[in-house]
């Protein structure tokens, strides 16, 4: 399984990024990013040393393999979807490619 | 879902953190630490943009909630696990609770 990582900082507005988030990007890439698998999505709430957490949130995308990963990216509604993140993230993200291990 | 993601940054010895981590942290965690209902762990390979990823490895742990996740974290086990990534994650660890969304 391939998975695309995006770790959102903290936004200046997140009323405004959770309005654009949950209204606008999610249901707009969830339309249109071919071959995903699965999402998750998760708000960042602390860390275990009660310091303030470096992300505001995490969104995880997995596809089959690094191809289909690769060729949603590349396609036209894969590259609109993510430049739509400058919309709304006003705290930047960090995008991470990854593969996920065989079980051992 | 309670979530606990774990980033960890470049290791000085890419082949001593992986031997590390499959044969000694990663079956101590799955046995020990209490709680867990599922884990990912995958390798960053890239970013979307071909610069070099701000982190080597990503690993996630699912909890029921957030009590069980803090009870985890707070019991003798989850310390000691916790505690047991400075003896091979030489770039440094970002740990982050999250919480899952809600399907909208």
């Amino acid at each position: 399984m391939a998975t695309l990582t995006i770790l959102y900082g903290h936004p200046e507005d997140p009323a405004a990024f959770e309005d654009y988030y949950a209204n606008r990007h999610l249901p707009w890439a969830a339309k249109t990013m071919p071959g995903v698998q699965a999402a998750g999505l998760r708000r960042v709430l602390a860390t275990p040393r009660g310091d303030r957490p470096a992300y505001y949130r995490i969104a995880e995308m997995t596809w089959a393999d690094q191809e289909s990963l690769q060729a949603a990216l590349a396609s036209e509604e894969g590259k609109a979807v993510l430049a739509d993140t400058d919309n709304f993230a006003t705290g930047g993200a960090v995008l991470l490619i990854g593969q996920e291990d065989e079980p051992a």
